[in-house]
């Protein structure tokens, strides 16, 4: 993975986001903070020229509206028809029929090359979801130990139905490929959900992963995984050390991601191959 | 107020927020920081099914548009035939007749549980203003001191009038209820006039507690303002100990938050009866 | 320059920004920085009577659509009308035809007194460009010290062609007004560019320094560059003894222009005159 984290620091992938407006621009500096950059576009007028431009594209559902709807689609035509990776994050499917008709509609119509989400978003995706506590998992749902060859099972299921590359994220972080592949991401922090934000800094992350590694998504979306995991650990060691709390985690945890591919994550990117 | 601080974070409201995209991410990271969590969702397509899901509504009229004004009504309707508190955040009000053409009708049909303000907004909805300095109070209308009774009798006739919990921010912040009953907070700093966004992560805040509290509007509407004001003192002190600005100073201000209902605060929530 | 500096710290002027919601806190942030008072509108049933309470106009068309584009037509006009300064910043001007056609719209019927943009986006306002970074300005076209001249004769041309005073930023900062004078701003720190917003900030601060100074435009968009390029020295000095990243790198920044107009910026504003 570590050639991927120092490729992006090279290629300085351009990504067309069409996302949320909560958590924009954290999205944007992270995506610089990697060695990315960001361009944000959301009108349906634009959409297919701006994502000509690009080197892959992100579409994130967290703050939906009709015209936005109509932009994605577009952008995310255009992205497949030039081979550019796509990472759909479908934020909040299950909370809304919008959210949930949308997502499964980008997932049928676009075929994104990555999805990333929580395990209830996923568990909505496949209409065995019931518990919808909004952009957040249900409790009931969280990745942990006791589950993950459960959630591992799901997510091959979702990957081999959707032939993308899955990736969920929770106390354990799982990825899986279409072939079957599986990767478990360890680490991270509990402060991590105290920020708005984690999951969609993630998917950016990874988009610009994926933009830097067409040919290899199933590690590129694993490398990502893994540096945020890494990220929070740094972030939270930092924080609780000076006493902050959840505002001054979020500034470190880009930090961190800053510094990504030197030394200052070594010994902190724990994964598990199945 | 110190078992209604505590209850938010055992209760996680979700809170449903259709507000400005200027200071939507620092209204997450609040409510994530006291123990809530958010979910921002403007379409009206998903307005009532979103707010259906969640505890409480925040309505922040910052960036308004045709749009978001149907949505507002929409969930806003929907949150009272649910039973959840609502509160309405006019923010702007009298700068233009969209803003407080929006701002009365809210008021006049989704009839909030709390309203929280700037003093200029309030007399522009009473219909007594004069001047606007767009989303701040006029240097003329601020609370202090010397105009607090007459301050205290405004807040009263218009809690009255509206049956609802008013709060208004200022140097004393200033919350009444329908009956008669005022608190006066004290505490604060100047520098929180110097970031955008202190009355928007208030009213964030109170609207936490109201969902945390539902039967207790009002205890809950002055805690927030207490613990608000307890936060600006900490993190005002930290920030010029460090010869900061206001950027550091609105991290700060979140992290103060985080800790609330911890010690951190001891001695400096100051409000008085009357 | 330093009585503007000080002069927007009295007068306090609000600016009416219709701006992308990627960076439109920090916008808002810096704007209070340094002792201007932001106010976003972007809802054309409002875009005039906004435009009318306050003392400047920021175009950003970072994340335009077809509703925004309208208000900033409408804005504009009222400011002119009023004689207000105006500042456009043309964000990804050549990414997409919707955003060349605004910027040179604009350009055409409001005729701002400035326009603050990279140096690629001016080439393709100028019809002499021929790559889009996207957002950023291409690699080919920074301003270096070996393309100072050309760049400048560049800026005397449009400043010329549109009457209005032009600022081009890059590692030096060039600001050309239609008489031919020019002002070329060194300092700053490469992580300027590893932050989203730089540019976006750089324009809200110089739409209050024009709006304290409408008179002396010039001296005005020239003094904005200075205090911006300090406050990067200092932040980036700051950022790199401790160890930081992007994130922190913009909390300083601001937090340095907070603070502009007293001592802190001692030695660090460099400038000639052309």
């Amino acid at each position: 993975m570590k050639d991927i984290i120092e490729k992006v620091r090279s290629a300085h992938p351009l990504i067309h986001c069409i996302t949320n407006y909560v958590t924009v621009n954290d999205c944007a500096n992270i995506l610089l903070a990697c060695g990315g950059s960001p361009i944000m576009a959301d009108a349906a007028e634009e959409a297919e020229e701006i994502t000509a431009i690009c080197d892959g594209l992100l579409l994130n559902i967290g703050t939906l509206n009709e015209r936005t709807v109509q932009s994605m689609l577009l952008a995310g035509r255009k992205a497949k028809e030039l081979g550019h990776p796509v990472i759909l994050d479908p934020v909040g499917a299950g909370a809304s029929r919008l959210r949930t008709d949308t997502a499964r509609k980008l997932l049928a119509e676009i075929k994104p090359e990555a999805v990333r989400c929580n395990i209830s978003e996923l568990k909505m995706l496949m209409c065995t979801g019931s518990v919808s506590r909004g952009v957040d998992a249900a409790e009931i749902d969280r990745i942990r130990k006791e589950n993950l060859p459960e959630a591992m099972e799901m997510l091959r299921r979702f990957s081999a139905e959707y032939r993308c590359v899955t990736a969920v994220s929770g106390e354990i972080d799982v990825i899986a490929d279409p072939g079957g592949k599986v990767c478990a991401v360890t680490g991270g922090h509990p402060m991590m959900v105290d920020i708005t934000g984690s999951g969609c800094m993630l998917t950016a992350l990874t988009a610009a992963y994926m933009a830097s590694a067409p040919d290899r998504i199933f590690e590129a979306v694993s490398a990502a995984a893994c540096v945020m995991k890494a990220a929070g650990t740094l972030a939270a060691a930092e924080s609780l050390k000076n006493g902050e709390g959840n505002a001054s985690f979020r500034t470190r945890l880009i930090d961190a991601v800053y510094h990504s591919g030197k030394d200052n994550m070594k010994g902190l990117i724990r994964y598990e191959m199945y």
